[in-house]
């Protein structure tokens, strides 16, 4: 059955000993990959968004990281792990919300440590990384088929950003639950915030849904609570970068307002998250770091400037919904309906046995 | 003490028997007047927001009328009458929602239903709609300071599209309350929503309040929450494109759900408008018309497209506010705190009296 599902983009592949990257910043005007042989030019590629989404992130920084060792490893370096978490340390800069990208980059440190050379690290960091991209687009398979299991058919589901093959390994956290409930005929139509400023759900979003046949209405986020009010949504689904041990949720600077116009209007309110975006060292959402980005991101738009010389910008790229607005928290280990810590800790006894 | 106020701007005049309004579509970028001798013309130069802001539309729709009668007395035309009501005919199919527009051509009609021929009624209606512009500033100045008079000083104040002297005939409503207030020290700061898709806050708000020295913050609208949540912000302050008999309020899309977040975080929110704008023969806001924009102002920004070929856009130009949700409504005859139907038509008493 997962065959016939709308899945067709991979943002992330590694091929002859290179890292290639589909340039996000340019869709959907051109579809381009970008190729990087070095670990920090991946680590300025994060951080200037030509890959962004949570999981996305940290496979591509866990690629970066066999970049690194094969650079240490074709250089014969004698302090070849030096070298190598000098590079892990770049690419932990990048950016603080998602805390995939630490997990990812702790695997990789695991992996690491067992290794005795640089040709070794080299070989195995590859199959690690490989592993966590096959086995991110599983978690994306299952937690998708759970997501939709919780949507009665008849009603539209809106969307915040993007959370599709883009963000991710490929087929999405909150848009494979959209793929799986529209495939299974539960959607009646998907409704999309264009999600300034960098318009991710406009110009990925949007692209990612017709390349694969699923029809999608794009709204400015201010018409949010006007289209929540009319009652043509059931759910909204988003996808998380962060979620506190609580079950506080760090997402897309727009989420948490979304979260309370959601409940404003009897609608549920659904996070779709791998388990690796749960952060149990943090007790709440207070713990977590929000990213400022720069003024220019909301005062230029493709490079030209939207407002008068002089004016500043006001630009958080995250918010944190309390767990209390949240109906559902999906992950590939099963769905944990208003969570909080006691239910989210009980998702990682199968983690422990895994 | 009014003249130290900043206020520079005058988006609409009437010089030489020619109208000239500011083309709004262009600024921040270009400052430049568009000149109109047909009334059709100016109908059009609403539709296509050269001219936007309810006060605003109502103040060029009365000049667009002594257009059409200068026109018909050119012509000595017979039937002057019927020319003249075709074109307020056109000027009533420009926009739905604004009630200023009906309201100021109505007020037309009156003027023309005395007037014995084409000349006189060129003559009469032009002294109409000049009064009806300076009455439109002295209204703002007089609601500007009513406004200010609620704000404890200290803290910050967000506000939402334009509703400055560009929406107006000068000074503003919403920003009118804001300049007051700003005058009197009573603002540490002001938050502006970039307010898509026409991106009046950015291109519009931050223009005119730094031509004014205010400094601005701009933010995506998807920020509101997370500003609101910080405690910063005092008052949310807008303006009105149509208030019905019980308080609820029409307003630029994204208001309603500004309303339900201000509440939700104990922050205060004001309308502020002429009484023009109230519609008391409009019962609540489920009466009043919202108007649907082409797709095309979501899926392009500035004639570039920012989505896919084959997206859909959703596009309420408004959105409704219910009164319970509004903690002031602001006119240049008296505050109405807590709004409701009785406490507005009291407001109506002194009008019959004046």
């Amino acid at each position: 059955m997962n065959e016939t599902l709308p899945d067709t983009i991979r943002p992330i592949r590694f091929d002859g000993g290179a890292l290639y990257l589909l340039d996000q910043r340019r869709l959907p005007g051109a579809m381009r990959e970008n190729r990087y042989d070095d670990a920090g030019d991946v680590a300025a590629a994060i951080r200037d968004m030509v890959v962004r989404g949570a999981p996305a992130i940290g496979i591509a920084a866990a690629f970066a990281v066999v970049l690194a060792c094969r650079s240490a490893a074709s250089a014969a370096a004698a302090d070849w792990r030096a070298q190598v978490e000098r590079a892990i340390a770049q690419l932990e800069a990048s950016r603080p919300t998602a805390v995939n990208l630490f997990w990812a980059l702790d695997r990789m440190r695991a992996v690491l440590a067992a290794c005795p050379s640089a040709d070794e690290a080299e070989v195995r960091t590859l199959a690690e990384a490989q592993r966590m991209l096959a086995a991110d687009i599983a978690a994306n398979r299952r937690l998708g088929a759970a997501g939709a299991e919780l949507i009665e058919p008849g009603r539209a589901v809106l969307t915040h950003c993007n959370t599709g093959s883009l963000a991710t390994g490929g087929f999405g956290t909150a848009l494979g639950v959209i793929r799986s409930a529209w495939a299974q005929g539960r959607i009646r139509e998907v409704f999309a915030d264009e999600t300034r400023p960098w318009l991710q759900g406009a110009r990925l979003t949007a692209w990612e849904l017709l390349h694969d046949g699923i029809p999608v209405h794009l709204l400015c986020e201010g018409a949010a609570a006007s289209l929540l009010r009319s009652g043509q949504v059931g759910w909204v689904i988003v996808g998380a970068d962060r979620i506190a041990a609580n079950g506080d949720t760090a997402n897309k600077i727009g989420t948490y307002g979304l979260a309370l116009l959601a409940r404003e209007h009897g609608v549920r309110f659904m996070v779709a998250a791998p388990v690796s975006t749960i952060d149990f060292d943090t007790a709440d959402g207070s713990g977590i770091p929000i990213e400022m980005r720069p003024e220019s991101e909301v005062l230029e738009l493709g490079g030209r400037a939207i407002a008068p010389p002089g004016a500043r910008g006001w630009n958080p790229a995250f918010d944190v919904t309390p767990a209390r607005l949240i109906d559902a928290i999906v992950t590939e280990l099963g769905v944990v309906q208003q969570p909080d810590r006691a239910r989210l800790a009980a998702l990682r006894e199968p983690i422990a046995a895994q």
